[in-house]
């Protein structure tokens, strides 16, 4: 009946997701002070900045300041995003502190790609060979495939597994052509547009064409199913996740301001181990961060797990 | 794979969940405005009240104003709550407005039972002889059997599938002596323990042990799994369910104020439709009422399909 994984791999992306999309300016010791606070749950791979123009995403004009601040932790892998040369060629300034690896990032979604990149997905597709050349100069390996919008957007609508798929295949063969050794498959749910049976159909399609790689799902718990996906996703033997904590983020293209973001990490946890997944992460250590996290931003968070607590008998 | 039932019918418990437990007065117009508003969505059943005494639930002393006031909508089944002679004497005034049936109620957990009845289970259990005489005194039938804290209680732990199993049997022995026509089993997990992998224990039990029964789901999201566990059910082919519009309610006795409620009726409604399981309810109008909802009580409500809407492709 189920297929569920011993064990999973969550990154937490919190710091990167929150720090591009909330409103106000956020202290650089107050980014730093949350990514030390969760390097100390347990977690082992934290995203914690993004590399791109301060004119686009203000929040991260400090990129640099939070890379280069925060107290590395033996064990944690800390990882950071850019979307182009210039950002990569920031990132790679602290080649000491983080885990780079490149992605191959394409859109199953004609809508968003356009909006959000001002490309159609024919035209992203073929800048990814200018991208994959800017990491190999680099010398940094292209781990990953990343499709985003996988499940849908809110400006195109649903996409189905097989538009998804579809979009997948022609990057993993652009990838081979261009000679990179990909391991990974993110499936990001970028607006919230996943629903457990929709999991399911992508999950095994992507898993029957490209069985030797191994499955991350990326889920937003926009309209309340994020916690419902992870569990579909566990049943099917997924094993990495990535997550917020307190249910940080939310999609800054998608249209939708105060709509919750991703699926909140103590969410996902508890999920796990009460389904007999090991995580490695210290639930009650992970929610103390989520009520930091939300001191931080100066809001309630969405995560209704930080409303309750876990309540072990009294 | 999957035993998804082809229709679902929904229990509304916004208003009688949210009355009893809003720390503020709300108006008696405003009640009956949510109910209308509720009527008006397509929704069939919807409990509308609750018949207790206003020194414990402040909220309901105006539960005879808000029934005797809100407008009937043929085909809406209206019901109400009480837990003993007197509120059932005081719902009985209603029997043109409301239906009335009543409930064998046990409680899995002695911990709570004692905190929030102050009684024992097997107390509890013996009081149940009472409380069916006073039915039958009063010409109603016990429709159903419901045990409360069916998997876990924030005073007592987590319930297993055996140990509710046992108060249910139980309970269902003692309806049969009593000459009971028992046809449902409501597992009510009224501060948000179940997850997916308890809910098909305890379902797949109760379905071997009483096959003839249907299986009602009362979910709490308390702690972020309240939709999975709704999609576990689904899957199994419960077909009846509780909810509240906006995650309204919570739980009175928890000891968690500001906890979140039971699981979002437009939350369900969406996982339902998503999943090809039809609701009869039309959502953008059950979210104009969630947006009501939220209204009336005055505070942000904790489902997320509110904050973002169902935002089909533009």
């Amino acid at each position: 009946m189920s297929d569920l994984p011993s064990r999973v791999e969550i990154t937490e992306e919190g710091p990167r997701e929150a720090f591009q999309i909330e409103p106000g300016p956020i202290p650089t010791e107050d980014k730093i002070a949350l990514i030390d606070a969760l390097s100390g749950t347990g977690l082992r791979r934290i995203q914690v900045a993004s590399f791109v123009s301060p004119k686009i995403v203000p929040g991260w004009a400090d990129a640099e300041a939070v890379v280069g601040g925060f107290a590395p932790r033996p064990g944690v892998e800390y990882t950071a995003l850019w979307f182009n040369a210039s950002g990569l060629r920031r990132a790679m300034g602290f080649r000491d502190r983080l885990s780079i690896f490149g992605s191959v990032t394409v859109t199953a979604s004609e809508a968003f790609t356009k909006r959000n990149l001002n490309r159609t997905q024919a035209e992203q597709l073929v800048a990814q060979r200018a991208n994959i050349a800017a990491h190999r100069e680099a010398g940094v390996v292209m781990e990953r495939v990343s499709v985003q919008a996988a499940f849908g957007c809110n400006w195109g609508g649903e996409v189905t597994a097989e538009a998804a798929l579809d979009v997948l295949s022609d990057a993993m063969a652009l990838a081979k052509e261009e000679g990179c050794d990909i391991r990974r498959i993110t499936l990001a749910d970028s607006m919230g547009w996943a629903t457990p049976l929709r999991i399911e159909r992508l999950v095994g399609a992507v898993r029957s064409r490209f069985p030797e790689q191994e499955i991350v799902l990326h889920l937003h718990d926009t309209r309340g199913l994020g916690i419902a996906c992870a569990a579909a996703g566990l049943r099917l033997g997924v094993a990495r996740f990535d997550a917020a904590v307190a249910g940080l983020g939310g999609c800054p293209f998608a249209g939708q301001p105060g709509a919750p973001g991703n699926i909140a990490t103590e969410e996902l946890v508890f999920l796990c181990e009460e389904m007999g997944v090991e995580t490695g992460v210290d639930l009650p250590a992970l929610l103390e961060t989520a009520h930091l996290a939300e001191r931080i931003v100066g809001h309630p968070c969405p995560s209704n797990l930080l409303r309750s607590g876990i309540r072990r008998a009294a």
